[in-house]
């Protein structure tokens, strides 16, 4: 099991009463890297995907890496106005207004077996819109894997047509 | 040798007469995908880095990934106000006003040999930020690992005083 300590706690950020899980701890820490890495193959692997979608920026730490060891395409999910050809667009909404997350349009062929990847699944709020992002390809499923849950934040209920797991709940 | 028209180049992104070098094609090919990995593994490599350092977003593409391979600590740079802990910072200009790019303080040991990555050295204005910033942490090396160089933008010029490579130079 992953040790959970490797993972920095910053009380009071990005605002005050908010516990903040940082995960550059981990990725500092070669051993740690390695092995929630691996965990995290393992998990991606058994799910079969033809392709790894993930959402900027903290969702790129592991998902690229996680493409070429399965040898399957690498699809970036980007904020608004960073990609350069024909995309396709979701909004979620903010504490304070609204968030747009884009893809490609050419970057997911039909029917294919999709695995989003995040860092973390709190509100669900983004992971919700890249599902509604991923229906635009109309895929064979959708699945989720996120390195770390709060499941107090029952974000699970926003992508609760889709199978989701997490490396570590808490 | 690579073979750059995988690359896709989008005409007047993100403003007009700006030539846009799309790597998501790249992404989504895993022949070329691999390929260009494995090409930056042996140049990281051959640097013996003790750490790996990259700039958000684009540059987190390739960057973890190699760090796992060379079996390193991987250190993101984040634009203001992401990384929840003490952190160093440096201000660039851009076309219209200022960014600034972060790192944690205890991101990087002192005395070590550092490899900064990214997608694309254009201007060289954020890499040139970027050195400034590792040198709070009076490293033995600063090298510069580049997917693809814009030559005719010169900036190398900003970070003359290191070590710098381009596996593609246009």
């Amino acid at each position: 099991m992953f040790d959970i300590s490797k993972i920095r706690i910053v009380e009071d950020f990005p605002k005050p009463g908010i516990k903040f899980f940082d995960i550059t701890t981990v990725l500092n820490d070669v051993e740690s890297f390695q092995e929630l890495f691996q965990a995290l193959l393992e998990r991606a692997r058994a799910l079969q995907p033809d392709v790894i979608v993930a959402l900027e920026a903290r969702g790129y730490f592991f998902s690229p890496a996680l493409a070429l060891a399965l040898n399957i395409p690498f699809v970036p999910l980007r904020k608004k106005g960073k990609l350069p050809y024909k995309t396709f667009a979701e909004q979620y909404n903010l504490e304070y207004g609204q968030e747009t997350i884009e893809v490609h349009q050419d970057a997911v062929k039909p029917h294919q077996r999709i695995l989003v990847f995040d860092d973390i699944l709190a509100t669900g709020g983004t992971a919700a819109a890249a599902a509604r992002l991923m229906q635009h390809f109309n895929p064979e499923k959708i699945d989720f894997l996120f390195l770390m849950e709060l499941s107090f934040l029952n974000g699970k209920a926003q992508i609760a047509d889709f199978h989701t797991e997490s490396l570590i709940v808490v």
